[in-house]
C-alpha cells in the first residue's frame, strides 16, 4: 500500500515566490487527504499532482493562511462537476467560516459537503487507517492530525506451518486472514501458531501551527514521519512563545522525545535561510529535512526501508482535456531562486 | 508620467499552472491601483512587481475567482505593518463579503479600510486622473473600470509667444499653467494665444466579466487600451450568452466600434489555445494581444507612440529584507509550458 506526503505549501503566514501557503496532501493507496488549504492550494495541486479528487480536507485552525484556499478549491470541484461528497473537518470555528463563505462566494455546489467539528477524536476513517485530531497550542482552537494505519498481521512462518502439518498452500491464506485450519494429522492449527507478532502500521503526524506541546509529543510516539511547524529559530524563542509557534529546536526536541523516524520542518519564514532551520534541528535530531513546495516524502512499509525525502519529487501531470496546456509544471525558476 | 498595466492573473474561473485568477495592476506615477483580486494575487505580486503598497483595490463583481485573494492580501499588508488607509471599491455586495471575511479570518488590521459601493460613478480619484465604474452585464451586479486622465494643456507655441512679445522665459511657464502675462508692448497675452487645443489624457478600460455591452463600448470610446474579457470563442457563443461572458469576437467588435488603440484579451479559458482567441479577434480588430500572467503593457503619452505590449515584461524585484530569497521570479517553467 503506497503512502506518501506531498508538500503543497510550506510558507509561514505570508507566501513567497518559492513557497505557497500551508497545505500538504497525503496519498494512501487511492485515498487523497488534504491537510490545511492556504490561499493558492488549488493551483499548487494543479502544478504537481493534478487536481486530486480529494476524499477529505482537514483544517488545523482557522487562521487565514491555513484556510483561504478552501472556497476556491470547493468551487473548482463544482465547476468540474464533482458529485462525490466531501468531508471537511476542523475546529468548531470552521462551521462559521464555511457558512460565511457559502453565503457570500461559494453558493450552490453540485455535491454534498459535510463539515465535521473536531477537537480530540477520530476525524476521518479510511479503509485500513484512521486520522485522529490532537489538540495543539496556538492560542486559538487548533488541532494537529495523526494518520494511523491499522496493525498488520504478523509475518507468516511457512516453515512452521509445514512442520505443524499444513500442506495445502491455500490454507496459508486462511491462517493469514485469521482462520483455523486442520493439519494432516487432524489437529487444529491456529493463526497464533504460525504468525509472528502483529506489526504496527505506519504513522504520519502533521502539527499545524503550535507551540511545543506534550499532546503532539505523545501522539507522535514512534511515528514514521513527523511534519512539524518551525516558524522560528531558537534565537527568536521569545517571539515563538508569544505567538504560540515552535522553533526548529522545539520541533527537534519533540522528534527526539517521540522517537520518530523522520522529522520534516514546514511553515518556513522568509526571515531565515532554510539551511539555518535544518542546522538548528539537526544538532538535536539528525534525521531532519526542511520541506519545500512540491517535495515528496515516500513512506514504504518499514520492512522495505525508512522514509525517503524526494526534493521536488512530484511528477507533473498533464492536463486531462484535449488541447489543455500542462497544468502541472513545478515552479522551477521560483524554487531554484530560493535554493 | 509613467502609466502601465501589469497582468497578474489572466485565467478564467479556474487557475492553471501558467495563469492565476483575475487581477491586474495599473501603475501611474507612484499610484498603484489593483483591479480584481483573485485567489493567489498577493503571491503574483510578490513574483513580479513586489508587494506594491496599493492605494485602492477595485472589484468588478463578487464571483469567487475575482475576490478570494482579497482577505489574504489585506492580512499580509497588516503583517507588514501597513498604516496607510486602503480603499476597496466594488458593487454593493462587496460590503457583505468584507464583513464576513473580517469577522471570520481577517480580524483586526493596523490600518483603516474603507469599503466604497460603486455602480456608475467615480470610484477613485487620483492626482490628474479618475477611475469611473461602468455597469456591465454579467447576471450579477458588476462593473468595469475606466481610468481617465485629466486633459493636458495644449502644446505651447514658443515662436508665437515671442512674436507676441513675451520675452521672459519664466512667463512661458505662467502661460502654460493658465496665467496671463504682459508682453513687452504692455498688451496682455493670454494662454489661449499661445497654447494649442487641450490634449486628451490616456484612457484605460478594464471590463471584468461581461457579455458584450453598450456601456463598455461607450466608455471605451478612443481608449488607449481596452482590457476585455474573452472567455469563449465564437463557436461557443451560445454558452457565452448563457453565462453572460464575451467571445473574443465580441471583444474585437467592441474594440473596433470604440476605436481603441490596443485590445488586450484576458480571462482566458484552458478550453482554448490562446492563439485561437487572438486569431478570432484579429479578424475583426487587428491591434490585439492575448495577455499572459506577468505581461506588461506600457502606455506612453500618445506623442511618444502607441501602447507597447511587453510579454512577461515585469522586472522581478528582490526581497527587501536581508537574507530574504527573491520573491519575484516569474514562473518561467509554467509559463513556457503554456506558450
Amino acid at each position: 500500500m503506497d503512502l506518501d506526503v506531498v508538500f503543497l505549501g510550506t510558507a509561514a503566514s505570508v507566501p513567497s515566490a518559492g513557497r505557497g501557503l500551508s497545505s500538504v496532501l497525503i496519498r494512501r493507496g487511492g485515498d487523497r487527504i488534504l491537510i490545511d488549504c492556504g490561499e493558492g492550494t488549488q493551483r499548487q495541486l494543479m502544478r504537481s499532482t493534478g487536481l486530486a479528487d480529494l476524499d477529505v480536507i482537514l483544517i488545523t485552525h482557522l487562521h487565514a493562511d491555513h484556510v483561504l484556499g478552501l472556497p476556491g478549491l470547493v468551487k473548482t470541484f463544482g465547476l468540474r462537476d464533482r458529485d462525490k461528497p466531501l468531508v471537511i473537518a476542523g475546529p468548531a470555528a470552521l462551521q462559521q467560516f464555511w457558512n460565511a463563505m457559502r453565503r457570500t462566494v461559494i453558493g450552490t455546489l453540485p455535491y454534498d459537503v459535510e463539515i465535521v467539528p473536531v477537537h480530540h477524536e477520530v476525524a476521518w476513517r479510511g479503509d485500513g487507517y484512521r486520522v485522529e485530531a490532537v489538540p495543539t497550542e496556538h492560542g486559538v482552537p487548533s488541532v494537529g492530525y495523526v494518520l494511523i494505519e491499522d496493525d498488520r498481521p504478523g509475518r507468516f512462518d511457512a516453515d512452521r506451518a509445514r512442520e505443524l502439518g499444513v500442506t495445502d498452500v491455500r490454507d496459508y491464506g486462511v491462517l493469514q486472514r485469521g482462520g483455523d485450519v486442520p493439519a494432516v494429522d487432524g489437529r487444529i492449527v491456529r493463526p497464533a501458531d504460525v504468525l509472528g507478532e502483529h506489526r504496527h502500521g505506519r504513522k504520519v503526524v502533521y502539527t499545524g501551527d503550535t507551540a511545543a506541546c506534550g499532546a503532539v509529543r505523545d501522539a507522535a510516539r514512534d511515528a514514521t514521519l513527523l511534519v512539524h511547524e518551525a516558524t522560528f529559530l531558537l534565537e527568536d524563542s521569545e517571539r515563538a512563545r508569544m505567538t504560540r509557534h515552535s522553533t526548529a529546536h522545539d520541533a527537534a526536541l519533540t522528534a527526539a522525545a517521540a522517537n520518530v523516524q523522520l522529522l520534516a520542518l514546514t511553515h518556513v519564514s522568509t526571515r531565515y535561510a532554510p539551511a539555518a532551520l535544518a542546522e538548528e534541528a539537526a544538532s538535536v535530531f539528525p534525521d531532519v529535512v526542511v520541506a519545500r513546495d512540491f517535495d515528496r516524502i515516500d513512506l514504504p512499509f518499514p520492512e522495505r526501508g525508512g522514509p525517503v525525502h524526494e526534493p521536488r519529487g512530484v511528477r507533473p501531470s498533464r492536463g486531462a482535456r484535449e488541447g489543455e496546456p500542462s497544468t502541472a509544471e513545478p515552479l522551477d525558476a521560483a524554487i531554484e531562486a530560493e535554493a
